[in-house]
């Protein structure tokens, strides 16, 4: 058994090496050769904690696994990341244990990852302002992934506690672009791509913000009742999502749904997009949308990547089980 | 994190921590103060392989986890055990992972000691023939401990595969016992208890076989479709079990529920026999069944036990993760 702690995954990978991974796994699923499995997600009535695992079998790539844990809200005053992850492979040959990989890092690289793919994908082609709706520890992630895939020239930013926005002028001068906070209206109005990442229940960003050719990630909605968007501005949107079962049942288009605004056929996977099933984005006018769930793939394809990295960079520790 | 190898859990638990882990954790369930999660088992297309994971919460004892593991029909020809199980601890207090053990030798250690459990609450007093129904890896497991909770004088055995029948032989005689391999009207007449672990999916044991205040341990079903007992058995007898919601979804109990024979509400809990709660057998002359499922939290119970014992014993091994 092969074990990666979470101390060096950020020395093992970063946003090109899990960029890769979660578009060949979004790919894998849209061919049938990956699948998820049904997700286990429970208020466990002790500590204030969501705990839960999500899962999955890549095919192609034989890469069995599940990703475990969930949110303790009281960690912050331990010293501890509210959020916390662990990834577990198998042998898909054996059902042997084959690896445990620290999943603090990797879900965010994971979860920035897979906005980046509806990016290149679905953005327009001349895309110059990115909006930021959110500002906590993943912003910064969503961010620098962002950058990497259309010539931005400005970030601008709208957050529910507007003094937590010093996070993300910090990250957009880090990578010489100015930053502006903004309205929500100046953001619909003025970003050509926005990703929305907060653990929202009530609709920021509404309909009548968002004008003209915009793409539009949505990152934050992964539980019934969560919302970020109004459902109207899904409702008029050419909508991508990473794996539509869970798009119309914890995703941001379970609202949209609900309301009979859009029906479950609507809804196209992005990994159609990357192997050319589904033309993506059809005018530089349209409003694209993807709805990143966040499946159990992405995990195990993001943790993959890392155990050959560790093994490779002689950093992994091996125990015999 | 600690590890526990498969290879040390012989050297560090037997049947008496095996079933005081599980005599105590159905008391929690029964008490409302530990619950299981949703079962996770999936057909993944690979290997003939069945995968998943059982996992839950011991509120009592802040014990968290999961097995994860499956059934790999090709493992024998490369050496392997077919079953492969590896649980995994996490810390109630913080989410983060605490602990990786094997879970092969447990999973026949926990299963033995659940109907083991059901045998002390339940069975008649002076019950004195042991019938075992399955010769498989697990019956001497289920033997083993079986014996140790009534003054048996005779253990008789059936098997669908008759040549089996030594190792249920070998047993018998190491713990000075003699043996018989019987008819099923045979063993159903004279048998006071019975423990059945097979992976049927026909009814085995009829309603006519049996007579007189015979305890049945019924281990096998574990799945829809699965069944070791004519539905009209079950319907007759005193019925216990693990969990009543999987008795009636993928336990024995799944056939006469359909069947109308009985409702979900004539099930009971073991554990409320344990808590006192349920009288158990009410006597001698009363047809008792306990259908074990098989719950996430007798791993996580059996698991959480041999951490503290290998933590005692020198042989835990601790990574920094």
């Amino acid at each position: 058994m092969i074990i990666v702690p979470e101390k060096e995954i950020a020395g093992l990978i970063g946003r090109k090496e899990s960029f890769e991974a979660v578009e060949n796994v979004f790919a894998a699923m849209s061919r049938g050769d990956a699948y998820n499995f049904p997700v286990i997600r429970e208020n466990i009535g002790h500590a204030d904690a969501l705990y839960g695992f999500k899962s999955g079998f890549d095919r192609a790539g034989l890469a069995l696994g599940l990703k475990s844990g969930g949110y303790w809200p009281g960690n912050e005053a331990k010293g501890l990341t509210n959020h916390q992850s662990t990834i577990f492979l198998f042998d898909a040959d054996t059902g042997k244990v084959k690896a445990v990989i620290g999943g603090n890092l990797l879900t965010a690289l994971r979860t920035a990852a897979a906005s980046s793919v509806s990016i290149k994908y679905l953005a327009p082609k001349n895309a110059k302002v990115l909006g930021m709706i959110g500002a906590g520890h993943q912003s910064a992630f969503q961010m620098r992934s962002a950058v990497e895939h259309r010539d931005f020239d400005k970030i601008i930013g709208w957050n529910y506690h507007p003094e937590m926005l010093s996070r993300l002028e910090d990250v957009a001068n880090e990578l010489g672009l100015p930053f502006e906070a903004v309205s929500l209206g100046q953001l619909g109005a003025e970003a050509d791509v926005i990703i929305s990442i907060t653990s929202s229940f009530d609709p920021i960003l509404m309909d009548a913000h968002v004008s003209g050719g915009t793409h539009i990630a949505c990152m934050g909605t992964d539980t019934k009742g969560k919302q970020e968007l109004e459902a109207a501005l899904v409702g008029r949107a050419t909508v991508f999502t990473d794996e539509v079962a869970q798009s119309i049942s914890i995703g941001e288009c379970q609202h949209a749904v609900a309301d009979g605004l859009i029906a479950e056929s609507d809804i196209n996977e992005l990994g159609a997009v990357i192997n050319g099933n589904h033309t993506g984005r059809s005018s530089e006018d349209e409003l694209t949308l993807f709805d990143g769930t966040g499946v159990g793939l992405q995990d195990i394809a993001v943790a993959s990547a890392v155990v050959d990295l560790a093994v490779k960079n002689g950093v992994a520790i091996e125990v015999d089980f």
